[in-house]
């Protein structure tokens, strides 16, 4: 089975030889390795995936090893993965219906392996794409009256369905502290421009004003400063003074597919670790 | 000889027709033409270069019977040029090299066609590059003390030797309201983020710090307000968490090259038109 | 009604002018313009949008006048275009579902202004997401027996549905020259390399071998030689040592989608004209 | 001292452990660490830059035991470089003057770390770059007529100033296999295309005549066959139906200084692996 361990901690002279040596040691064969030093934060992150010969695999026995032998010792934050289950994606949206879209086609062309219990919606526009791909669809109005309420809705069905992470597909709500702190990095949203420039409500406008050759999208981790989380992928496309508002809508929408689900996937791969609202991300 | 013709004025029916009649009845050819509407703005933008029959041609003439056949009526803002003498370009630098030596390159080469009568410097440190290609250097120290004097000197030298327009590469210095004013839309400078995002001071530190996954550079005309003027060129490169600081500047380098010689080429060119605060680039 | 005039012919002086006064005197307002000349073959290209004054407008009077005032005299290939009614755009695959998905999910966003009568392919893969999407499927098997059968039976589809273009959405069949020459320059390719490079089969695999750094797509207008018609649009991405085959295939799929797309669109939009095995795209 | 080990070999388990664990044993502190397999060859590639302890460190002894206890075990070919002396670099060119202009540039603004003994060229034509630079300047005539003793000079001149590795920057001539053989990937050249398209003379006049919307530049190592070799770097910028060839030219000027300048740089860094006539980059 592979085994995907991610590690960070303080850096230290020899890291990397003692943790391929305790895996080595332990009757893994290491067939990915990456590491980085945040050398400004003194900070050590690897991500190694390992096969281990099968006869002498308890995971349980390894994680325990692990924690003694190596975690702490090294101070490390650290974390197993393997990949006998997929991860579980909910997906919210409002009424744009182009990341859904992608989303919902890349999922049934098995380029995304999860699994997606469900589509939740402050609106019910959206309703008949979540049925023409057989996904449940839950509609939660949201406003300022019903906040509290509709929260614990939203979270009642995330328990529910044993959620793991959420990707906001152009949700265009604020999601709220009790949310983000029950899922910490495991919240992706698409934001329509390369931040941090024209955060907040209505970038592609405010760009078009500012008279910009170059507009963005950006997909990042949700922490409670709006558009201000670690960033996980960001691509850009070249607008001239001819494209109109609208322009920019349409010529974006194409950045926001693909930046989302660029982010999505990393997510997914275990190739993301997040340290001084940052990211590593793996190759 | 070929004329290059700029327009702008308020848009209305008929004005291309109207425009290209007249160029046509004054025995000239239409040998390119593009034009763009700002909608939001309704305003008409054309730049058209045009051939004129030798025997007819009296530029002055010309120009008297469009401002009163043409531009009177349709209230037009317009200019006209001809390629038969190059305009003269100042450089100000402070003491980075690269620009510097990527302009002087092109220069040499052949693909900037200006004259440059002199480089001007706060420092003495780039002296030798202006020296290594043949240029007269001016040294002109500015700081608190000194600003207004220091800024007759200047003043004085771009009137000596009849400068066209400026371009700051990588200068370093506040430019004041009186420069701008004699020269509007007329300096040119490089900032290394792609605005507005890090607009100010040390842009790849703060880039560095937000934990972009792209950094930029961008050209543009200098207005009172820091890097706030209208946007001629931007680009981008990609990062990677793996990427210091350092990195983040060295490969800032090639891009804030690039990105302030197609300014710089598009200005020559007359292919920029700026209003409310926004560039039109003709192809 | 908005109006789109193509037009091309020989080069000459004046006939910007000719073209934008024979408009104005029928009427019309020019709202948009972009001409192009090609100077090696010395021929003029030009798109103008227009826009008519209700009472005074006759189409088919205005396309006689056309013909007869303007047409004959400077030797013009012209066509006209009206917005009242959505082209019909057949599209043909084989097994991949990608692409299949991008034009659909484009064309329920309301992104694409086209009616698609059906899908047709050589396998019967796909009809499910025809069905979900609710477009008519046919299935063709395509083979070297059945060759001249299937083709007319293609034929006999693509003449019953009134069908003004194809696009080939990974079809992997080779397209005969009696279709071709039925829709010239009205069958639109996808192939998965930035053509010249690695034409014909498995393009991701010779770019691996080759060990290129980049990969792309072309979006192109089918000829009767095998990936070398007129190319409407290519894009690229990077690529590195690290990616297997496998990998170049998934980034690969993403290029393919907006590049096709893009291609599309422009050919809708009436911004394409053909001359001499190469395409003038209009902006 | 910063050292820098390159080794490929056969792939097998536990390899990266096996050599962090010798390099740990030897007193050395692992800074960076990247490696790579080559799953269709089933080669192992890695990089690392390791900090000795400065009382334990002797290189040769260092050497000896890696050899004897590392790579014969494992069949590695491998290199360890250190960075106390620059490496020396010869620059060919023909009359072309912007690479020059590039490189010399880069170098006086202390961004490569090479030493530079001499430039050659066939042409006499860019001496006056090379006295601007106070770099050597040879004048070596290449004719069908003079071809065995101009190489032969050559050799003499790359024996005599101890050069290490060749740029052609823009050389424009084909270089022999006795050169080659010499310098085994210690060649540089730069293609202006997007290799594997159109190799060989004139790819910007190619590249129009196919009507290409993309075009590029390819930094290789040189082989036997023409622009065949290894690809370091490559990129590319659009083009469009109104760029004529030699728009080409100079969109593609640009190109070419920045892909031949990252490929220099990659060389010099040792960040190059070759196999299979194709490179492994590292980050």
């Amino acid at each position: 089975m592979k085994t995907t361990i991610l590690i960070h901690c303080p850096d230290q002279a020899g890291i990397i030889c003692t943790v391929t040596g305790f895996i080595s040691k332990n009757k893994g064969n290491i067939v990915y390795l990456d590491q980085h030093v945040d050398k400004p934060a003194n900070v050590f992150f690897m991500r190694t995936v390992v096969e281990f010969e099968e006869d002498y695999y308890d995971l349980d026995h390894f994680k325990t090893l692990f924690q003694k032998e190596l975690a702490s010792t090294y101070n490390m934050q650290w974390s197993i993965h393997t990949d006998d289950k997929s991860p579980k994606m909910a997906i919210f949206v409002s009424k744009y219906k182009h990341c859904l879209y992608d989303l919902l086609s890349r999922y049934r062309s098995g380029e995304l392996e999860v699994e997606i219990p469900f589509i939740l919606s402050n609106h019910n526009d959206l309703r008949h794409i979540a049925d023409q791909f057989n996904i449940p669809f839950f509609h939660v109005p949201f406003n300022k009256e019903n906040r509290v309420e509709a929260e614990k809705e939203q979270l009642a069905l995330l328990e529910k369905y044993d959620i793991d992470f959420i990707v906001l597909a152009r949700y265009m709500q604020i999601v709220s502290g009790t949310l983000i702190n029950k899922f910490p990095n495991k919240i992706i949203n698409i934001h329509h421009s390369f931040l941090p420039a024209f955060a907040g409500a209505k970038p592609y406008h405010a760009a078009f004003k500012r008279g910009v050759k170059i507009i963005g999208a950006t997909s990042h981790y949700v922490t409670e400063e709006l558009d201000a989380g670690p960033i996980i992928e960001q691509d850009v496309t070249t607008v001239t003074h001819s494209h109109s508002i609208e322009d920019f809508i349409v010529k974006g929408r194409d950045l926001e597919k693909i930046v989302l689900s660029r982010g999505v996937k990393l997510h997914i791969a275990r190739k993301t670790m997040v340290y001084n609202n940052k990211t590593v991300i793996f190759s």
